[in-house]
């Protein structure tokens, strides 16, 4: 194996997101060097994750000479709020941000919500687009706690840990449990094998 | 002039836009004759509505054998919205609605709203695209009121006839004030002097 071939790139141009999936990646002790690249994607309007991942990593291919991926995350309130923000979650944050969706479900006594990450992998040396995916149920907490994480984080209860939401765990707690760290373990067990 | 450059297309999967769009073109008179093509078009995540239309123009234009255009919309909450629903419009509509919309301004006095619509249009004859754009100011309404148009018209009020919603005017009053029908008298404009 040569250099190039240990260099992934992730492109992103979110550095908290780059930030959590290095620590992923220096806990596995990775042979696999990550690097940023901040290019700009297409990203469509479309109703799943996949499709937009899809549509993404395409759009930057002929610009990355390597192995690389990107990576898209969804909030989705499949109830009461019929799966919104869903793909477009980066937009509602920057708009109606969490005190809006707080207000949107105040009148409902149950919510049920659940993150997905969707990981789009092209590997260079096979040409070769691969998935990977991961999902955490939870529901939608009644107010804004904790100051970890970013976007939905501080009002996502988790199911698997019922008294906190994603904000109140630390990068590490958080990691095991999420939806990008679900994702990130599936690419990182492909690359070791590789 | 032969009956081809006489007939333009209408790329859109809404039968409610079609019609309206027809009702406009029955008035004026003209010498076109207009037809609808339900082609799947491809919609990008972008904050300009223009942005949207040529991606979405070029999306189909190899599909297309003549004059087309694809028109887009959007409902902006400028205050105290950020622009919330902006070119998301109708995804916004189909999850959380307009009572959606409504309990999130609640407790504000004040809003500040506008509808914007923008057409691209692919002139086969001369191979160029041309834009044509339609705005209207007003504010939210505190309650859903009327019967006619479809989206958000029944929250909207326009500043120029403040005691109605745009569900609350006759298709023709609506026509004269609205930005679709702005839009399109200029796109109509544009084609009578050709």
């Amino acid at each position: 194996m040569n250099n190039d071939e240990n260099t992934v790139y992730f492109v992103t141009g979110n550095k908290f997101k780059f930030q959590e999936v290095s620590e992923i990646f220096k806990d596995k002790n990775m042979k696999y060097d990550l690097k940023q690249r901040d290019i700009k994607t297409t990203e469509i309007q479309a109703h799943s994750l996949r499709e937009v991942a899809l549509f993404k990593l395409n759009s930057v291919k002929n610009s990355i000479d390597g192995s690389f991926f990107i990576e898209d995350a969804g909030f989705f309130i499949d109830s009461p709020l019929k799966g919104f923000p869903g793909v477009y979650s980066s937009y509602v944050l920057k708009t109606i941000g969490n005190e809006g969706i707080l207000k949107l479900i105040d009148d409902f006594e149950l919510s049920k919500a659940h993150f997905s990450a969707i990981i789009a992998f092209y590997h260079k040396f096979i040409d070769k687009i691969l998935f990977f995916e991961g999902n955490v149920e939870g529901r939608v907490s009644n107010t804004i706690r904790g100051k970890g994480g970013f976007g939905f984080d501080p009002i996502f209860i988790p199911n698997i840990l019922p008294d906190k939401t994603f904000a109140e765990l630390s990068a590490e707690e958080k990691n095991k449990i999420s939806h990008r760290g679900q994702a990130f373990t599936k690419l990182l067990d492909y690359l070791e094998k590789k």
